[in-house]
């Protein structure tokens, strides 16, 4: 083993990248315009620690997210602590601590790092930034229509193109299944067949909801249509109540957003293990990887809550490029009254640190789009 | 141990906190405030990863904070990986691999969370917020001062009151001692006296070194004095050097910043071990943390590079609190258009989810300063 080779001071581990320039603006840019859109609204923002306790931060809501984290022990107390695979839990755990007494509807925003052992929702990545909103208190169809017409206000703020949501009532087909006296057995492989979509499998496994199971998997779509089919079928009461939030959800997303893009599966139950009403996953046109998710939940203390998290890396990818600061060279020796002004104007200046015979070449060669000529500046093409 | 408490979920790892509202939100616009100053003066932001494998990320420059690392392991290659203590040797990383062929001087920003096992420059705090920028190319007194006097900037934009920037040249006080014949055992008594500032010890232990290092180390204070000191004394040719550039550097400094507060402390040499130039130390008046670091070293490559860290958490505590968005409450039915009008003016709007009695008492119940009130706002006091 002695004759192993240097490592590659290039190579991170599978999943960390390394943003460069034009990447890093961007990202770091388009997070702070979702938190501006979120601080707009009232949301507040709370900064949890990337590490806690394992097992706090692993309970309650936590314990969806529990094998994806990497522990490691706290060398002063010897407690095995694990780096945080989702900010959500920390934001309900705030909520019912430290916030406990804060009025309701408390509404709360967050953006950070988040490391998975394994990779997440893109199978490269481990390390993860989210960016979201938490709106606790409140268990109704407004409170369910806020959260996604901020998400919808974000991503227009960002310019991403053909966005759509896709609404969710993961509850309701276990409900609907819970009605009828199947083994443990038959009911496991009949939400398999649900999960995987296999209309033939249902139709087999289903026995007298079959026809009801079919029909609301082939009324995934455009959410009108998804909502006309499911408003036509007899239900039992407790499924019939979800189908109903779901249809009063719509109504007030649309209410709030009229030309928001919905989708509805009404059958789809995968999602974070967490989730007990709408949930909402976030797509663009184009885009094959989930934008950001969210949904209905019961915070700790029983406290129901609706969140929303968003995913900049995705966003990156979805949004169109922003022009960067312009940038200007300024040979030593220019005026510091200048550089000054044009920084307030939204250039970036570059300033020249020893004397060079071209200054026009060292602009190029600094990748300055301009230079200082008089007291204005003269582009480079 | 059947008897455990069930764990107190407010707890947190020793060093690890939560930020509430109004100083999350306080200390993330302060560090976007000091990135926008960084990237006014073309410094490109890079977002290197949180996690790296040991042996590349506390290899190098990082060996200096190698034993501050909380090490965890790659499930998927076995290999050990560490958090990130600090994010300057990242950033020499990046220059010297992916952006080896950007053109010199490399201007580079970044921010991010660092992980301590043990508390950094305060006690208490292990996980640890950085903003800061790297030059990376030239080594002259006008590079020194860029970094300084742009970290002076940026604390003004951020109103931090009284601000000064101490200036050491560790490797004065080394250099001065190793053109004395001292044994190794000898020479460590003196380094520790020195940075003890014992002044009898040294007196003791100095030998023919004695009259020159009890006036340097008296020299301590404002910069001009502490120059002056020191170009009075009759030093050997390479400790000569050192002075001259740490007056040279100042020089570069004051015809950039001329109302910059500068003291020097010149046979300091404590900081991160990996300095080999003017190095910088930034404090606030009445503070008794440090605000920030940085000074010269040499990068991956043997590049030359000057760096400055800026710790917003500290930052937080020592400039002034600022206003926070207005909150105004929408009740139930309020027009929308008011409502982005409100938001894009810069309120925060804080929409009603369901009907209420008395408007004006649940508005104040949810904290906001005003309510709607025809097409305008009125204050609640």
């Amino acid at each position: 083993m002695t004759d192993d080779p240097p490592p590659n001071p290039a190579l991170l581990p599978a999943g960390f990248v390394d943003l460069l320039p034009s990447d890093a603006e961007a990202e770091a840019a388009g997070m702070e315009s979702l938190m501006q859109v979120f601080a707009a609204h009232g949301y507040s923002r709370v900064k949890p620690p990337l590490l806690e306790f394992e097992d706090t931060l692993l309970s309650g809501s936590g314990a969806a997210v529990a094998e994806q984290a990497f522990r490691l022990m706290d060398p002063d107390t010897r407690r095995m602590m694990a780096l945080r695979p989702d900010i959500t839990p920390q934001i309900a755990r705030i909520a019912a601590t430290r916030l406990a007494d804060a009025p309701r509807p408390l509404r709360l925003s967050y953006t950070g790092l988040c490391v998975q052992a394994s990779g997440g929702a893109r199978e490269s990545d481990r390390q993860i930034s989210q960016a979201g909103i938490e709106l606790i208190g409140p268990d109704t169809p407004e409170a369910d229509a806020e959260v996604v017409a901020l998400g919808a206000e974000a991503l227009a703020v960002l310019g991403v193109p053909g966005v759509s949501f896709d609404l969710t009532m993961p509850p309701l087909a276990p409900a609907l299944i819970a009605e009828v006296g199947f083994t443990p057995a038959e009911r496991q492989a009949l939400m398999r067949a649900l999960d995987r979509k296999d209309a033939a499998a249902v139709a087999k496994l289903a026995g007298g909801l079959a026809p009801v199971l079919t029909e609301l998997l082939h009324a995934a779509g455009p959410a009108e249509r998804a909502l006309s089919v499911l408003g036509g079928l007899v239900l039992p009461e407790p499924v019939r109540a979800l189908s109903e939030r779901l249809a009063a959800t719509f109504a007030a997303i649309k209410a709030r957003v009229p030309d928001i893009r919905l989708t509805i599966d009404p059958v789809e139950f995968r999602g974070l293990h967490y989730h007990t009403g709408v949930c909402v996953t976030v797509y663009a046109r184009g885009q094959h990887e989930e934008l950001g998710r969210g949904g209905r939940y019961v915070s700790n203390n029983d406290e129901p809550a609706c969140g929303l998290t968003l995913r900049p890396e995705a966003l990156l990818r979805a949004a169109p490029a922003r022009a960067g600061r312009a940038r200007v060279f300024l040979p030593v020796g220019s005026d510091p009254a200048l550089g000054r002004r044009l920084r307030s104007e939204g250039y970036a200046t570059v300033d020249g640190l020893a004397p060079v015979a071209d200054s026009v070449a060292e602009a190029r060669r600094l990748e300055c789009d301009m230079i200082v000529a008089g007291d204005g500046v003269v582009a480079l093409n």
